[in-house]
């Protein structure tokens, strides 16, 4: 059995949001500071309350819990892997030919019809041109005369 | 009949998301650390109740699920070999003249119809200019008149 | 007749999504061993059951299932080659014409009235500028201002 | 007469989807074998019994099919032909001065509505910036501050 | 008056998609072939049955057709060459004014309004950076706290 | 007076879709031909039948119908230049001041509404990496915690 | 008073559209000529009917009509010149204020909703990635499993 | 005071759409010519009385116009420079904290929701693959075949 | 105290929309000129008269305008100062912990909704083949048949 | 304590917007100048009208004003420190564990939905063609006729 | 137990947005000045009424608020590392096989109807030429007339 570290309690940083120190929680902006003794015994108390009162906490119930979880993972681990895992490794081979078979209707009778509606988007042409913006439009001067001199 | 590996009994990784360990749990962050001897004595207690429960589950029913098992996949195997798969080779051979004369079908009706539909977008024109944005719009300056020194 | 490949007998891998061993179907995750004795027994029933199930009705059933899809498929390659086939060529001289027809139709009808409807995507004009996004808008800058000092 | 290919008799891969032979039908993949004389005689029976149906049925229909789609196709022949053709092209003829007729009208009525239509896509303005993504919005930096120091 | 080309009767490839000869109609897939001589007297069959049927026909009534069409097509040519088609040109000149004046009334009242709407897409502002996705947001970080660090 | 072109009647291409010949209406493909005299005097047939109706039409009323066109057009002719055009340049000029007070008016009273409105499209921004796609989401990794390792 | 060009008589291509000569109107495909002097004297008709129905309008008309035209272009000179142009002056000048004051309120009011609206499109991500299309969904890969060859 | 000048009397091109000579209101395209003596005359006529019907509605009236005119114009400047614009500048200063309270106000609870939902943009994944279309769907193959030759 | 500049009395180019001249005013296009006693007698009766009546209007009102105006921003500006601005800034400072909070809720609820949502746009495929556009479709052409040459 | 700079008093330009001297509200553009003892007296009266106005209200009530600000902002500062900014920290912890529970069910319901709704988009396929715009489409030549000179 | 800062008392910036000097609240823009003394009283007033104030509340009330936030997040701590964190590692791994055996089924029915869906953007065919922009519809140019010089 592997030995548990004293130290770093969280080795995969699963809980670090939890981790809420002093100047976590209570902070004073520049120009906006208290005496001192208050800041440094409001340190001391937050401090010593939260550790009291987690200590506490835990020496009561902790190992209780630890064991209570332990015999519930062994129990969903049981029937993840005898029974969940084949349930769907059936599922898996079950469903296939269905998929198969879907696809083969499907593909005779809505593929042409997909395809020929595809056809709208067939024929599209961009012209680029670059530079000046289309002049505004002088209506005056439609497809066949050459000048547009005239109405100027 | 090849011999089965005692050690890794995970060898293609399937039910690996089940592995849960102690700091899998469990995780005090740093300062907020239960007594030493408590998350000691947790560790024991999760450990330990995880294994017993789930060797004494395997060892009451896990060669009989096994051997469960074994006849539905072959039950199902045999299923799909002899029947279902000629019947897909069967269905996908009669499918396909549906398919091609859906095909000619729509393509001599809704071809047509799409591709003057398609005509819509045949005539994008975009002019690209670099540099400044399109001034505000100063209505005075018409059409027809070369300066706009006038109204301003 | 082409020998049959009794080594190999899915040269088109048509059916490997039914392969399957006792490591697809049960696995254990590191940290949740069951006892070994149970593990390989489970392995041994699990192998054997389904060996055994699957000979037994193939011996039982395969031979005349397999004369049972010879026969079906000559009869619908029969029906395929001689019938539907020229079916499907005949159906394709005739409705070519009608293609054609539609398509004068349509030409003639809607091809001008799709065209000039697509006038209205002939005058995109969109000018780039690289660099600042547009200032805030500072309303008291009109059209005719020369300089924007005033209200600043 | 050109003589008949007997060997290659699909020269124009027209059919070749119905080429079923015994390995597109049934396969056993590594793991679920039958037994060896199972399987050797399943592929000899599949094979006799769909060549046999196949001649029996060719042999008793073939040629009177063949002369039967031979006189249908001369006649489709004859009447797209003869008939058809010179209709589709009578109707191209008379549909032209309509495609034309139709295009003055709809270019003088609908052609100025959509140019006109089309001046909303004329003053598009993008300007791109590569680089940072625009900073959260402090609305205490209006318009005309020149500096942004002041709420922060 | 031009000698009629004897061999190559369709010049112009008009009606090509009508040519079918016996591997377009009937064809054998590889392992569904039939015996020989029903293969080789459906070649025969078809053949003959199909060019006796066309030349009974073309015989009875080709000329009579040709002749029928060759005086339709000139009354069509006369009517569209002396009516229908100066008709065209005089509706040319006589919606081309209509044009005209459509287009000065629109410009006039649609154009200002079209312009004056398509203000809407003229300060679309993009940037691009290339590089990390946006991060997950994490809102604790406001507009004005110069460091993320606080509540980590 | 110029001298008329007797060899090339349609110098402008205006009708060329109306010149069909007896191979622009008749076809046989490959395999399809009817007997060689049939051909022949469909060929005859068809050409002098059409030339022979189209002359008689022509000689009956050619010249009629072309003093009719000319009188028509010279008359169309008068009420454009001497009414139609004059009148439109009318048009433009009484029409030029309502578009420029029109313009005054929409853009004091719509030009802020809509610039305003641009303000939606003003602060779009794309990050474009190249690499991997996304990773599937594995929502157990929040914005808070550095490593991704606990839940694996 | 400049001298009036007697041999160009529309310099600015104004009625160009009007200008048809015989050819213009009728004209016969190779293939459908009339006899010679049907075509010549056809020619002959058009050209003189043309030419004297309207020199004979013009001369009874033409002097008076330009006399019109002239009187009524003085008035609508002096109107536009006097009266509009100054009024329209008028109207810019006392509309610039409204639009400024217009567009300081909505700049208040609309354009912080309108900013932060633009919020929505401001974490577009696009990952590309140059090659291979998505494989197909193969779900038995979730999220956790390292190695995808369980359920192959 | 500036003299005027007599020569040039629209030094800013404003009312130029109005100068109206006889060739932009009279012209006739080749091959449509009146009689000489008709066009010469309709030349002086319409030029002479377009100048003097002009000249004499200027000598009546222009002088009290420009008089009238140029009063109208002092009092509208007298009302915008001392009452409109220090008005104007007055809004700008009351309306500005209105802004900017506005925007604090939707910053805040605004501001968030549009960010959280801008993040259904976020996970945008493009592959583009250059060369061939996709291929026609095959949906026989599926996920987990290797090969697709089977059902060829 | 600054002195005024009496030459330059618009510093800051504020008004100068309300600078109308006489040829801002009015202007005859050449071939409409009017008497030359006319148009000099008009631009003097237009400059003395705008001249006059705005010196009489502003010596009789302008002092005591401007004297109302600079109490009346004195006001405005205490106003500002001393309540508006600081109002603004408690504002700040309060909003922003609710801004904090609702982006911890909406962050908490609405992030995973909308992060799961981005999923449909995650699967993007984009081929692109330079050269000939897609080819008519020929739906004959299935997906199994190797090549296209048996219905052309 | 800072000593306070009687200078620049506003270091930060918070209300620089409020900053309006006589030339920001009354300005006079060219052609339009009252006389000069107007203009000189008015610009005398603004400046000592608001200097005198702004003065008196501000030794009246400033130093009260500031003292009420002053502490008003030390109460609300108080509360933000001491309560809202602990709640906040608060709010993050409880709520964070939502956050990942609504993840997880969200990916397993909602994850699958919407990766197979992705596959809409997964066939986009986009050929560009460089050069001619798509000819106007001629219908008579169909999918399978090789030339199109036919109906030319 | 880490000695506290009494200097920098907001280590990780998290109130900065609290902080108010006096020049964050009142300032004075140029032009603008009220008296001296009273600027000068008006920031002695401020800044001492501000720090008296927090100081008195704070003396009075800040220590027994930092020991109740202590106890209070000794509590939260407690439940979310002993409860709410294996809950979460629980439901993580039991959701799991739902998520793919959903996948599993969604594939299956749904895949192919989205394949099949996804052909209509299959077809996609843009042109692109740089250029001259599509020329105004000139509709007497069919689609078979070579030459367009005809009706000009």
């Amino acid at each position: 059995m592997a030995q548990v570290d004293l130290i770093n309690r969280d080795p995969q940083q699963m809980n670090n949001y939890i981790q809420v120190e002093f100047d976590d929680v209570l902070a004073e902006p520049n120009g906006t500071h208290s005496a001192e003794c208050v800041w440094r015994n409001s340190h001391k108390c937050f401090t010593c309350g939260k550790n009291l009162c987690y200590k506490i906490l835990t020496i009561l119930t902790g190992i209780f819990v630890a064991l209570g979880w332990g015999c519930t993972f062994a129990c969903v681990s049981y029937g993840v892997i005898w029974c969940i895992a084949p349930c769907m490794r059936l599922l898996h081979v079950c469903l296939n030919p269905t998929k198969k078979i879907l696809s083969i209707i499907l593909s005779s009778f809505c593929g042409p019809i997909m395809s020929v509606q595809a056809l709208i988007f067939s024929r599209i042409h961009v012209t680029n041109s670059t530079g000046e913006p289309p002049k505004p439009i002088d209506y005056m001067v439609g497809a066949d005369s050459g000048k547009v001199k005239n109405f100027k």
